[in-house]
This record gives structure tokens, sequence and C-alpha cells, in this order.
């Protein structure tokens, strides 16, 4: 891709349906994640003023409409008033190892067409960690990954068996499908890291809430990254839904009864503003006096600590045609060409 | 609306969506339904392309793709694979009264936005069934309408209370309404008559569900007006499925197991076709032998019985603008021009 | 009910499925809401223990098991894992005004069968608002009702026009029933305030996110009530998840990236504690600066003002048998007794 | 389990709701499925009244109640009423190789909770095919497998290639475990045919609908297998319901238009019942002409032959304790005792 992107989804045609400019740039486009992967947005529908349109609905005849779109939209989603937001919805092409996928569908307030591996060859695609990403198991109980990586020789005898064995299963792959075995079972001793794919539809309400979970530090970070190339996608759909998901939930947090107790100890409220009480403190005794156990401590702690605001921005000089991702997969299709036919 | 209909929904803009010339020609349109309801299409999302392309994600590499469109989406919707026809989506904006909106609702998988009683004042417009539609309890247990209209003298009388009641009604809310009471109290004794509305999105898998549920003749009569008329701008954006949804869902029919065995001693499959065996007859008493219950044997001829099959379409004549039908509900407000702000 | 409630859902039976001893104390009795509306837990499957079990399995081999219930639980919900307490359940029969089912069944994720108006005869009790709960349109947008009562005189012509009208409908209602016209007809111009009722069945997860929404003060009063009568029975089923639903739902909230940054200003958090930071202070102007619109500083500081914490208890004194219930629903049919045969 | 099944889960403790003998006696038994695969039910909720109950309520005041349990049922099923049986809860405890849970957990309308491989260790236990249902590729296209195993040989190379695979698999995760790698990085070239478990909860309507699907001939193999076990369960905790759906799903079919046409000029109804039309023939020209294509006319000759009732039932000697399951897994866990703690 070194010209600028063109028209990956056919040639442009008029609409009178709510359209962003920002989406129509990237529409088709294919965004590589991790080794393999990668994300397209292929589809969408409605924009912030739909959000809009929708929860005006409720505040029909007899109500001042003096709210800007921005204000309502911010108003809504500090207040979880999600259902306008569901007004709103995109479809994207996406591949990603299995256990990545495995995550993902969790998520089941959303449209999936998977590729399958009963009807179909596989691409022989793994997912191969690198260097930077292979790192030791947590310590702490929630978290899977130690920050900082792992010992470099380390590393570098998990890549030699990740090798051998791939090197192994693809032969024997290759082997059960030349001998025309069920493809069903064929595939069955492919390894987790395999890369599959799918079409996935989802509303802007369930898709805020997905990546909500999806970019947090506690996610694995494999599907982090594929979080972070979709909130950028959503960006250039619904920026105005999209800054206030940052805002109040990406950057917000919840409080607990104790904490609140907590923080009403330290702080008051007057009609001016907010102030500091003098001389306040609750040692972590204290905070347990309060109902807050250890590790609550530890977590609003946490809470009050600055953290660095996210940024989600495409990459597009990295962006590729659909032709040239199909074509990347099918070589990598054991004697990719023959096969039955689809219905 | 004299003249020919058009851009309702905003000036055309390019996009690389896929996008239906014919859903384009009546976007933002508003259609009448009933005395005073509408339905109007505001958004949409994929066709039938769209429905191939999330399937075809599952024949993928090593099947040959000898498939038409049109045998694809047939073969799909005859076998309810219908996780690919969740890829079209398509947002109503629709007015009906409320008994009408309590039976759309059950439909749970749907989003939907409706205008708040307790927000906003209610436009004072009642459902006023038509002479031809006014009918009494049917006398078999499952429908509640009896075929033929009623006496015209009950009809008159009906009417005369109708309006008796509501002219109290109105008069009622308005000076509760004037009197500033809460209007989620002042509208509590609204009758199921009074018309609401909402913005209705939902995919297209769904939406033939909710279809074939709403336009058979079980349904409240009242609702099939409104199924008729959604079903009809389905077929503009998504002409191939609309066709198999014809005869494979509102014109096919289930058949039980106690059927299926009654048929095959009347009917003999072959090399070269099917035939009827010679001689064949099962009396209801044989019918009862199978399994048959007295009514499933009344279902079973009713299946058997030649059936009109239904044709959808939109009379475009009485598309009318979004500004218009806004206007008339605004008509409707009692004191409008009034009111509190919404956020 | 003088003496204690008995077994109103037949006689007990050996299980060796989660049995709550407080929930078996009120299963099938119906407890009163609003003048003539009721809610009974009929049935409930898993406690507190089966949300623990569907969570350990996620921390199988190769963890140690140290927590507690208790802690676990607090942990969950604390974090919102919610999909644990989905393997709770619970049913209820319950009543209550149309214009509060409106808003009830907006909960898509709940099973729900309801008495049909096309089908029977609806029974004609019609909710009242009392004195104290008959109040103004509130001045703030997004709360419907002012506190406060409103003027008894107000109230006394409310009173007497509810009362005209109702007379006025059952009049009509009966005499459309009379003359058999269809009951789906027939009940089209039954207010909002008619009372119907309905099987109810929802998983712990999405209850007490219903609940949360409707216990809350924004809710709007009559559908709280329901609400309340509900929580307590929560809490007879799965105690630890009730109490840590008050503890980080109901009393809990919110905070957006510029609330965390305001208290970050003014609190500062070290190994042994948190403290209020000397002489720290900031305006609502400051607060501006922050980011947060005059409405998001009302909010700040409303969240630092103490609450009292709710205590949902069920009065048993008030627990009326099914049989009772049913009585006086049907006492108020029409003509009661006659009527078509279901299927 | 020699002597008879006894307690499995807890000891039994009176309730006042529905609870059914024949589920009492299984719950929380073991049943093997597959080489180290199970099914438990471990909780269900109401039972075939509970259904009536759900629909009772829509037949309410006004209506004569003169149908049975039975017909009820049956009615329901057979026209799709599926609602009153979504009143009825089943929850499982399941472990099944990650290939068939992928399949499974399409089914979004459940709640799962299952073991985690970022958490905790896997146990290293893999699926081997049988000789007999080792195939090959269907011929035909919409069917995964032959009908027929393979050849000896084939079989006895392709197992000794799962062999070679799994223990080197085996050994490296072993590896990465005991170097403290992160365990979400350690499994991710574990291969499909490795078993996982989870706790699984779901209501009947839904549940029939998955079985429907998976005890299916086009459903693979192995997922059928849990199909069986779980439609046996369900036999126990709701009979009739259980009836009904072999009579309307699993032996029913559906017909489409074209059928139904085709059907209507071999056989005719009259008022005492149903006959072959003297002479009457289709030939496959004559279906093509009422718009049945090639592979429909297949279909529609299918739907006529004789298909056996399937009679699922559980085999009770082969259940084992929870115990017993656990040691099994455990014993297949790398160094198994040690690791992190859950929360």
């Amino acid at each position: 891709m070194e010209e600028a992107p063109t028209a990956f989804e056919g040639s442009p045609t008029p609409t009178r349906r709510p359209t962003s400019a920002a989406a129509e740039e990237i529409l088709g486009g294919y965004f590589p994640v991790l080794d393999h992967g990668f994300v397209a947005l292929v589809d969408y529908m409605g924009d912030d003023a739909s959000v809009e349109r929708a929860a005006r609905v409720s505040y029909g005849y007899g109500t001042r409409k003096v709210s800007m779109t921005r204000g309502l939209l911010r108003y809504l989603r500090r207040h979880l008033h999600t259902t306008p937001s569901e007004m709103v919805e995109l479809c994207f092409h996406c591949s990603m190892p299995i256990f990545v996928a495995r995550q993902w569908v969790r998520h089941r307030t959303a449209s999936v067409n998977e590729y399958s591996g009963r009807y179909s060859l596989m691409p022989l695609l793994f997912y191969n960690p690198r260097r930077e990403h292979f790192a030791l198991q947590s310590g702490s109980s929630n978290q899977g990954r130690a920050t900082g990586d792992a010992d470099a020789e380390l590393y570098a005898e998990a890549v030699r068996r990740w090798e051998a064995v791939r090197s192994q299963v693809a032969a024997d792959y290759g082997w059960l499908a030349g001998e025309n075995v069920a493809r069903e079972l064929a595939r069955i001793d492919l390894p987790l890291s395999t890369y599959t794919q799918w079409y996935w539809k989802i509303d802007l309400h369930n898709l805020l809430h997905f990546l909500t979970l999806r970019v947090d530090e506690h996610a694995q970070w494999e599907i982090q990254e594929y979080g972070r190339v979709i909130a950028a996608m959503v960006k250039r759909v619904a920026p105005i839904s999209y800054e206030a998901w940052i805002d109040y939930q990406v950057m917000g947090d919840r409080l607990s009864r104790g904490e609140l107790r907590a923080l009403a100890r330290l702080v008051a409220a007057d009609e001016g503003g907010v102030a500091a009480r003098p001389d306040a403190r609750l040692s972590d005794g204290d905070l347990g006096g309060l109902g807050l156990s250890k590790r609550e401590i530890r977590e609003l702690k946490a809470k009050l600590a600055p953290r660095d605001v996210p940024d989600f921005e495409l990459d597009v000089s990295q962006m590729r045609s659909p032709e040239r991702a199909a074509e990347d997969a099918l070589a990598a299709v054991p004697g990719a060409g023959g096969g039955q036919s689809g219905p």
C-alpha cells in the first residue's frame, strides 16, 4: 500500500443514509494485527446523529430541545442510557488465532459467521509471539502475564519447540487432507495458535462494552491488539460517542460504597466547589474499618493514580486490499485449489 | 405527496457500502398505517450480497464456489441457516396504538427507543377501528376475531362510546398537564388505543421471524397491517431473501411425525418422481390411529388446501415527508409548545 | 395471613438441588404491591454457592483455592464478572398496572408470559395513586416527579376524574364483552392504569441489573415499589450476592476521568493509606477546567454526599395465598365465568 | 459405579419447588461421553407443569380450561409457541474437546462458565476418534463425513501421528509451565482435540432448539454424542415436552410452498379423511416446474421416506461420582498441585 488507499468496497454510490467520510476512507481496507491477522471495517450503519435522533424520540413533544449533540451523547453515556447507541451498527472481517477467537466469541450479543474447518481446508498460519510479548506468569492472581519479557534463551527454546510441533502438525494435516480424511477430523490436532477468520457484526453499545473489557490491561495482550484497531475504527464512525466512551468508561472507574465513604471523609463539597478536609487522613487500618478488604485498598489507591489516556488511531499506511489479504491466507492452504463444493 | 417523492433523509452522499436503489427511493418516507400510524425506513445496512458474503466465509478455501446468490440464499433459508442473514440490518420509525406496541415489543431481539410519556406530553391520537374490521369474538379458540364484521348498530354504539370516553380522557389529560401534575401520573388513564412511536432496529433474520408471526392471520389484524408495510420495505432492501422467505416460511409449513407418516402412506417417491399410491386413503379414524388429534387432523387438511401467495408492495403515492408526520403528531399534543427541557 | 405462612407451592418434597430455607419460607406467597398488585416468588434455582462453583471452574487445577465464598462473590461483583451469577435463576408471578409493565418489559433478557386480553377478559382493576405519591412535574429535566405531594384539592379533583372515566370504561368494556365483540377490540380503551399480570423469569445477573435501575430514585415511584419487594426476595435466595450488590452497585457509583482527576488533586495515596492534600481546593470553575459540565459538577457533589443504605425486607405478615390473589382478580372480571376455551 | 447411584449433589432437603424424581436420581452424576468427556445435570428448575402454568396465564379469566397438560404442551410445541417452555431451566457440567466446545458455544442463548487456560493448568487429555468413527470426507456438500469408516491402515497411521504430536505438545506444555511461562502463552499450541470443561445453563426452549440441531445427522458426530446424553436428561426433567419435541421437531419437517403444492396435486382432503388422487404422478420434471430445484426434489423424497424414531436414554450403570470425574482430570495436569491462587 504505497499510494493512497482507494475504494476497496466497490465504487461510490449515492445514498441518503448517514455517511461518515472518515469511515468511508478506510472501508474495506485490511489492517494487519499480530503476525498474520487482520481487521477490516466492511460495513456500518448510523453515526453520532443517529444516536441523538433515537434518544430524542424519548424527549418528544412538550420538551425544549436545548441540548447539543455532544452534551446529549455524553449525558447518555455517563448515565449508561445505552439503548440509543444500539442504533449504530458496525460489521468487520477479522482474522485471529483460535485462542483469541475463543475469548472474543464469549460476547454473545454479536452476529458471527466463521470460517468452517468442517467444510474447508484451514490455511496453516500460526501465531508466533514476539520476544517482547513473551512473559512469565504474573505473581498476582488476576493477571495472566507478568510485565517485562522473559529470558532470551527461554524464548529461543520456546520458538524452537513451536516451530517443531507446527511443522509436524502441518505435515499431518496435509497428509490427512491428501488422504481425503473428513476435514472435521483432519483438523482436530491443529493448535490454538492457528488463525481463523470471521465476519462479526455488533451494535455500538455492545461494541463499546466489548472494547472496554478488551482494551483493558487485564485482557490477554493479543486480544488487546484487536481492541485497539477496532476502537480506532469506531472513532471514525462515531467520534463523539468514542470520546465519551474514553472519558466515562475507559478512563472512568467504579467506586464502591466503602470507597465513597472514605473519600467523603477526605473531601467536602460546598456551594462553590470541592475541597480537601484539613488534616484528614485514613490509614489502611481505617480503610479496613470502612469495610475495604486489602485488595480493595490497593484498588482504591490505583484509581487515584494518574493514568495515560489512550488515543486509538489507525496507521493508514498499513492498510491492504481485500485481495492481498485473501491471497496470503490462500497461499497457506495445503494443496490449495482442490476440494468440495459449497451448497 | 402529489409529485414524485424526494430525498427525505438528507441529500445523497457517495458511499462505498452496499446500496439498494429501491430502498433509497423510499428512505425516510412515511407510510400511513391504520388511521394515525406510520412506518418509515430510516436506515439500512447490507443487502442480499452481504448475506452471501457472510455465508461464503464458511465455505472458504478448498471449496468450489459453484452456487449463485439466489441458490445459496434459498438453501440457507430452507435449512434455517439464519446467521448470515443477521448481517443485514434495518431501522424504522413507527407509530402505532399502544396495544399494538405491546404485542410488537415481545420480540426481544430488536433495539427500541420509544417516546416517553414520563418526559413528554402525549399526542392525543386514538385508534378507531373501521366498520369492516370491527368483529365478534371467534368461536374457535386460538383466533381472536371472527371473520365478517359485526352488526352496524353495534358498531355505531361502540364508536359513540369510544368517542365519549376519549373526549373525557383528553380533557382530563389536558387539565392534569395544565395543573403541571407529573406527566408520568397524568398519563395513567390514557387508553391502550393511544398512539405511541419509536425507533426500531432489527437484523434481517429476526425481522423475518417477526414478520412470519405478524403477517399471519392469527395475529391481531391491526399489527398485520404494520407487518405488511414492513415486509414490502424488506423486499426493497433484500429482494432475494424476501422471495425465499415467502416460499419457505410464509407459504411453507411444518409437518409433524404423524403427518409425514400419513403422507408416506398416500404418496410414494421413486427415482423419477413422486406418485399417489393406488387407492390409498386414510379416514379421520386412521389419522387418529397415527397419533393425530382432532385438531391436528383439521390442521393437516388446511395445509393441503390452496392458499393465496401474498405480494407485499408499498403504495408509494401514500408516502409523506417526515415534517408532515411530525406536524400531525404535534398538533395533537395538548397546549403544544410548552414543557420541560430534555437533558 | 394472621398465622405463620405455609406451603403455598405444594407440599415439601426431598431434593438434592441447592435449597434456601429463607426462600422456601415465602415460596408461592403473594406479597401486595400498590393497591391491587402483587409479587410472588414461584420458583428458583441455585444460590450463592452455585455462583461460586461456576466461578471456580475458571480457577481450576493448578491454582490454590484460598478464597472464601464471600470474598470471591464480592470480588466478582466489584469487577462486574457477572457470568457466574447467571447460574442462579428466579421465577416470579407479578401483577402491575400496564404503564409499569411497559417499563418493566424493556428489560429484554427475561422470559415473560403475560395474561392475554385477546383470549381472556381483563379483570377491571385500576391503579389509584395515593395522596402522598401524587406529585407535580419535576423542574429538573431527568426526573419525572417533584418531591413533595401536590395540593389536596388538586388530588381530590384528579381522583374524581379517574373514578368517572374508569366507571365509564368499565361499563363500556362490560357492554362490548356482553355483545361478544372480539376481546382484542373490546379492550382497546382500557386505561394504562389497568392491572395486568405475568410470569417473569430472569437470572440473578440480569435481575440485579434490573433492580439497580428500578430501585433508583429516578425510576417511576410505582415500579420502585416492585423493585423493593423483588430485592427482598433476592436477599432470601442469595444473601451474599445481595449484600455485594448493595455495596458495589446500589451504594457505589461511577466516576468519570474528570472526576477522578479532580479527586487526585485533593487526595493522595501513599503506602500506609490515603490523605487529603493540604489546602487543596477546586472551585466550580476549576472543575469546569478539568472538563466537567455544570451538570457533572452537581453530580460529583452528590456522589460525595451521605446516602442512606437501603435495607430491603419483606413484611411476611402481608403474605397471602395464591387462591386469595386469584379470587381478587376473578371477582373483578365482568360477568366472570363465561367465555371461550383455551387450546 | 457398581452399586445404585446416590446423592451426588448433597443430601436431600425438603423443597416446595417442582421436583422430578427421575431427575433427582441422576442429579450430580457424571455420564461419560467420548473417551474423556462427560455430562452431568447439576441443577434444574421447573417441569412440564411449569410450562403449562406459564401458558395458562395467557388463557386467563373468562376461558374454559378444558385442556390437559399433554394436549396443551403438544399444541404449544406444534405451533412453536415457545415462551412458556423458557420457564424450565437446566444446568450442566460438561467436558468436551475444544473443537466440540467451539461448535457448542455458537448457541448464544445459554450461560457459560468455562475452565480458563489463562489462570489454570490444562489437564492434558486429548480426544482420540475410534476406528468406527474415522471416516473420509463426504462427497456431498453439506455433510462433513462420509458414512462407513476409512481404511484400517489409514487409521493406524493417523493414530500414530496423533500420538506423536500430542506427546510432543504435552512435553512442551509441561516444560513451559515448569519454566513458569505465562499460562495464556504456554497453552497456545495445545491442539483442538484437548478437553476443556464448563458449566452450561440454558432454558428448555433454547435447549430443545440446540438439541434439534445437534442430534441431527448433519452435526459432527462427536457433538451428537453430547446431544444424545443431554436429550436423555431432558426426558427426565420434562417428559411430555420431550415427547412433543420428538414428534414435532426431531421427526417432523418443514415443507416449502412448492412441496405443499406438489403434495396437494397427489393428495386430496375431504370431510372424512385424506386420500391419494387417482393416477396422480409428478415426474422430477413436473416438480421442477413447481419451482423445486434438483436438491429440493431429493429433499422432498427423503422427507417421505421412513426414519427411525430415536429414543434417548441414559445408561445409569455408567454414572460416576463428581469426585471420580475430578480425579481423572487432575491426574492429567502436568505437575498437578502447584500454581497461583485464584482471587
